[in-house]
């Protein structure tokens, strides 16, 4: 019997090192063709399980696998958002229907919480019906919200290290135009990402660890109002005369973001408006105690995609944590996520990889530890910055380029494995 | 007598290579202590001459003035967006009472159409009251909108180069994402500086010059409706499932683009919102033939200032220019503007620097060349890519680093030349 075959898919938003994780797995299970068969991947994550779009990555060479290291987001084979809930059942039937199909004996799959919750499920079903599969998940996210508040499970995610590394390069930059450009534009507002959880405008605090630029800092777990932004911007500009506002895009506008007509009514919905404007309008609602006006940026995928502030730490271990992925698939077997720990004894930063069951990462959200948040809330702890500042790396990364542009990697995404099943409709698609 | 000294000073917006003209002119006086005296910067452009805010550069070492070749922005001395108007007589009568109380013989002005009506103004004032005062302007604007339409006074201006190759990759990048999450975000749209001219958002097309990806580029020029977008939009997403819209601030989004609410008002107000928004929303007000929606993203000020992407011609371009502008200040003497000219009889991308007289250029604005549009108006053509890819150059700038994060010139701003006149208000900020 040959080995049995392999399925890779990624999940959710893209980081700029996901397709590391992606290419460990690849060169890991092309490492070892005694245990693995062809290796496929899902064309947009598992939805290209369940349409039975399956590439075929033996028709892609080795030297477009080794260029996704420096290839961002997900182009080469695609992600998805979508979710398997426990009562889509048609949905499971299919995975594994797919899996029987092609003689899938692993899958692997990269992502965030709610990824790691459908390799979970997949992994149940595969022990269950005593199926010959192993499913391994591989952590990613920018968010940092995957595993548990006391990082034991999983010290960070890869993605973080690169997002932290742009936030820290990006308002260094920031910081040189606002203090040039002070006299017309006293206050940047800065949009971060990350709804939910303020890793990714925390990382605002590595550009300035020795808090010398007029920084403000605004996590939505910090609970602080629109109007207390305004009173705290306008007390750095009688001081500094300018300012640098980084705000998470889950930070709570409130009823003051609200721009009302002369009848009362709201101007426009949050949805229809980023927070960055909602901020810089606000701002310049008051009177401020410079010239000048407030803008904004909202950078919004870029975050995500920038590889030339990629942090070469974070490439590497996305590699590695994925190649540690297909270590667990032979040794261990089904069921376990992937993990990077951190040695917290030692002072000088130390990574291993290890694993922790699927079930104890499912679908679970970290928070940002409250003691990490200034007093004021306006700012982060040092002990964020010695926790976050090993993850962006020491130098730039260095890019291929053709003819002036960056050389992406190309994945031969036309070479399908042949159909052998009827289509299906995903069952979130269904009318 | 020793020799007289020298202003230089900067104005509107900053490019990520401004600093390097700055260094130019720096080390082009340094070289020639003959002729030149102390050099000072005005503290946030012509402000800093009005205010007597006189930054002594002897004070800061010449491997800070090195480090100003990847120190991006106007961070280091500041700039302004003062406008010296005809009618601001008190105004100029101050530069030239500043200057002389500081022995000044010598000004650059760094900047835009409207720094070189000042730069125009002061040497004609030089001329007109027989003053030993040499002003000379350098070109410097993202825009690319100083000189004339032919090209013939400026082939282009340095910190275009930089912004275009930042497009340039920033398309690339995006195009990633966009290709790999498009069953949850098939449209993004991407908001490019520029208000009154398309240079920036149609360098766009460097980033796919043979056209495979699903691009479209709106520049305001083009005179299309949002009606228009919408409808192209819909027909690259029944194309191809997906769609990148790059589209200038200064894209009209006419009636179409104001939100009303149910008594017909409408619910923002075109300073409140960014173009970007305005297209969300009104891609998603439509019926699209794909699931999921569009987002933008509003990059701000980054464009002027990420200098991981400064293109190194414009770098090597901008650092030329300021020195040559020292070579016209000791041979050919007051009125002119350095130039960077293209040799268009040649194949290979071949410059040299001139000068024109400051009133060519003196508050004139060139225009996107109507014939580099495509027929639809969503692209550029051959031609202007011919013209622009030579300016982003071949690679990555070495930037160097210090503790993971950037390392930027900093200029003694605090080494200011003693006061001698009494405090005077720019005619502008008078009540």
């Amino acid at each position: 019997m040959p080995p049995l075959n392999v399925v890779v898919a990624q999940s959710g938003g893209p980081t700029c090192v996901i397709n590391n994780s992606l290419r460990g797995i690849i060169e890991g299970c092309r490492a070892r063709p005694d245990a693995f068969g062809t290796v496929f991947a899902g064309r947009f994550g598992i939805e290209g399980v369940l349409k039975e779009e399956l590439i075929d990555l033996s028709a892609t060479p080795d030297q477009e696998i080794s260029l996704l290291r420096t290839t961002p987001a997900a182009g080469s084979i695609g992600t998805c958002r979508y979710k398997l809930k426990p009562e889509q059942t048609d949905d499971f039937a299919r995975v594994v229907e797919v899996f029987k199909a092609h003689r899938v004996g692993y899958f692997f799959y990269i992502g965030g919480n709610d990824s790691q919750d459908t390799a979970y499920k997949v992994s149940e079903i595969a022990r269950q019906q005593g199926l010959d599969l192993v499913a391994v998940g591989v952590p990613k996210t920018i968010d940092n919200d995957l595993g548990d508040p006391e990082f034991t499970l999983l010290d960070h995610s890869p993605g973080y290290g690169s997002v932290a590394r742009y936030m820290a390069q990006y308002v260094r930059q920031a910081n040189e135009e606002n203090a040039g450009s002070c006299p017309a534009d006293p206050v940047l507002v800065v949009q971060a990402m990350g709804r939910k959880i303020g890793f990714i405008p925390a990382a605002a605090r590595l550009a300035d660890p020795g808090r010398e630029m007029p920084l403000q800092i605004y996590l939505a777990e910090a609970g602080l109002t629109l109007e207390r932004l305004g009173e705290n911007v306008i007390k750095q500009l009688e001081r500094d005369g300018r300012c640098i506002v980084v705000v998470s895009e889950g930070f709570d506008v409130g009823e003051l973001g609200v721009v009302r007509d002369t009848f009362g009514h709201a101007q426009f919905s949050a949805s229809q408006v980023t927070v960055a404007q909602v901020v810089v309008n606000y701002i310049n609602s008051l009177k401020l105690p410079v010239p000048g006006k407030a803008r904004g940026q909202v950078p919004g995928t870029d975050w995500r995609n920038a590889i030339a502030y990629a942090s070469t730490v974070d490439l590497d271990e996305a590699y590695g944590v994925g190649r540690h992925a297909v270590e667990i698939a032979l040794t261990d077997g089904n069921g376990f996520m992937a993990t990077i720990l951190r040695d917290r004894s030692r002072s000088s930063y130390n990574v291993s990889f290890d694993k922790v069951p699927l079930k104890l990462v499912a679908a679970k959200d970290r928070e940002f530890p409250k003691a990490w948040l200034s007093s004021d809330g306006t700012d982060v702890t040092d002990e964020y910055v010695q926790y976050a500042r090993p993850l962006i790396g020491e130098d730039w990364v260095s890019v291929p380029m053709v003819d002036g542009l960056v050389r992406f990697a190309r994945i031969n995404t036309k070479a399908l494995a042949p159909r052998k099943l009827a289509p299906y409709v995903p069952q979130t698609y269904r009318k």
